[in-house]
């Protein structure tokens, strides 16, 4: 006989899927109607608006991309790459070298502006780039997961619209955690993931897409090599048209609306003012243990945070006792930093402070169980202090 | 303010979404965990192993793809074609017009073996295709929802297998409903969706991929134009391995487990009886009402059934009022077939007579109040001597 699912309740604080909500939780088990029901077209819509508000957009075509963030990344990129186009893509790690990865397998030309895993790219080195090349679009990542810095945008946008070009946006970690504006910051294509700080389950990617970009798709040489991600296809389903495509998977959908009508009843500001003081009692806090922080400093991800492993911790016994004894998840290192950083998260609402200081209480357990010295107590006494204080 | 979510609890009888069962919607409570915690990893290879018993198959790579059965299609397609690759592509309806619209965005070149919505495809014709062409392979639909026919494979697959190309099936509506034996018809890549007769939310699309195919796709000339669909990334999770690729959607992940639970507690026998029988049940009971069937004779699917719309009756008047005053969703038809059929589907839960006999009542009722002369009670009648034949 196969097993009975088991509910574990974790407390998630890795790179994400994280803890969500339990209305969200129990939004799922709305019953289901089928993706031409009137019911899911007024979700849907409800859902474009919504996410309009937290991409800070009047983009009309604002919607979700029925698969995980790396779909979102695949629709953004397949849509606007034709074979020899040149790209600049600019990776601070593992997501940026896959986007990189996706120009390539599309037939175009990556042109790489890189950087060493924990810094950001500083905006003159785009603008070399942009001037060295005849670049159809610049693509970036805002918060780079893999090393937890946060890229700022601002700038890098002027210089991109002023050369012409597009500007492609991954915001998978940040969107719902720290402010992606997208119209102000001259964001052409902008996606995202459900499972990170909109605290949603997996299963969606929001996508936007702006008036330039849509010109660039519609003035292609070449078919859009996929069907599933063709955004016009998809147009023509989320619009008024309501022409069948493929079927959305409608109890994420429901999720989904659920998680960004929490987000909607929270206000985007204090949730980034809540996610900016978890990121900086998570850094106080590991500083406090005598760990050392790995993002560029002024650089860090209001939404989760790198620190190198301390020698003589394993990493691999570390998180299993974490995951085990304390039933709660960090992250380790992706690819070239396996081993030698873990990411803890804070997304969403597990920025509270009920997730974030049992977090920080039982990784100071652990190190001192493994033989890391450290005060007891000094985790959370710290950490306390900074999300105690004065809004 | 935005409303709460609503549950409608609708029958749903169209070609998918089908109604689940009430421990499926439950395990989408099942808590959150992470796509790299153990516990995700047992329940993906549970997924694996179940969905090895539904498709009939020995073939290690079995999974599923984080998408609709429309991500499954473009799944099995591109890791297959490549540029100027010659493609036979046997469409009976809408699933296998796409399949060919594919090949064509792939590079590929698709030779059209046609048949007029209704029909199926005689094997005669594939084997006069692959003789007059270098195909690498063979893309047929086995259900094809839009005209609600099922299509024979067996002769289809050793003719095939005979002339050395691959056999890609899209088994999207028929897997857990009706018989798709992958290893014994040799089909060598095998698709479907979880939303049909697996009775499943929407959003994942079950795979499989035999030694064959994986030698095409090893010996590719170009890289798989897909990083999101790339099998031999998506091998590398799946497998012990563990390679992070993409988040799956986890919440969907327990709902697949739970539904395929279910299958194998009923047994894949006693499963495609009840199907066969409801089939039965629903085109005896619309001819009693002096309905037309569609679907070529001696080849209609057994989960879902096509029927002329009655001349006089409006289409979009008689499913609105069949779902906002019966609560029961039927399909209508797609693209050439819009306004001149509807398709009842009776797909896994929804074969059982609790679904099925209310749907004919309810369609007689409407058809009555519309003006159309039939006998009442007639449907119901004529269903239940069928469903209530000794097993």
């Amino acid at each position: 006989m196969r097993k009975e699912l088991k509910s574990f309740d974790r407390i998630l604080m890795g790179p994400g899927p994280s803890n969500i909500h339990p209305r969200v939780l129990k939004a799922m088990t709305t019953t289901l109607v089928s993706h031409f029901d009137p019911y899911i077209f007024e979700i849907l819509d409800e859902i474009s608006e919504m996410l309009r508000m937290v991409f800070e957009t009047r983009n009309e075509f604002t919607i979700a991309i029925s698969g995980s963030g790396s779909a979102g990344m695949e629709a953004s990129l397949c849509n606007v790459v034709e074979p020899g186009d040149e790209i600049i893509v600019a990776p601070v790690g593992t997501f940026g070298e896959r986007m990189a990865e996706m120009v390539k397998r599309l037939g175009g030309r990556p042109m790489i502006v890189k950087q060493e895993r924990g810094g950001i790219i500083q905006p003159d080195r785009i603008e070399k780039a942009l001037e060295e090349s005849n670049a159809k679009a610049v693509a970036i990542v805002h918060v780079e997961t893999s090393s937890c810095v946060m890229q700022p945008l601002e700038r890098i946008g002027e210089i991109i619209r002023n050369h012409g070009a597009l500007l492609i946006v991954d915001a998978v970690a940040s969107l719902g955690g720290a402010p992606v504006k997208v119209d102000e910051w001259n964001i052409d294509i902008c996606y995202s993931g459900t499972q990170k700080c909109l605290n949603a389950p997996p299963g969606l990617a929001p996508i936007t897409i702006n008036k330039r970009a849509w010109e660039a798709i519609e003035n292609r040489r070449s078919p859009i090599p996929s069907f599933y991600f063709d955004a016009t296809l998809l147009k023509k389903y989320w619009s008024e048209e309501r022409l069948y495509h493929h079927t959305v998977p409608v109890s994420t959908a429901f999720a989904l609306y659920e998680a960004l009508r929490i987000i909607e009843e929270e206000g985007l500001e204090s949730r980034f003012e809540k996610h900016r003081l978890a990121g900086e009692a998570v850094r106080k806090s590991l500083e406090a243990m005598g760990l050392e922080l790995f993002a560029q400093k002024g650089y860090e991800a209001p939404v989760i945070t790198s620190v190198k492993i301390p020698e003589g911790i394993d990493d691999a016994k570390f998180r299993s006792i974490m995951l085990n004894k304390e039933n709660i998840e960090i992250g380790g290192g992706l690819d070239v930093l396996k081993g030698k950083i873990w990411r803890v998260g804070h997304m969403g609402y597990g920025a509270e402070p009920e997730f974030v200081l049992p977090t920080l209480a039982a990784m100071e357990k652990t190190l001192i169980y493994m033989g890391y010295h450290v005060e007891p107590g000094t985790a959370v006494a710290v950490a306390s202090r900074v999300l105690e204080k004065p809004k």
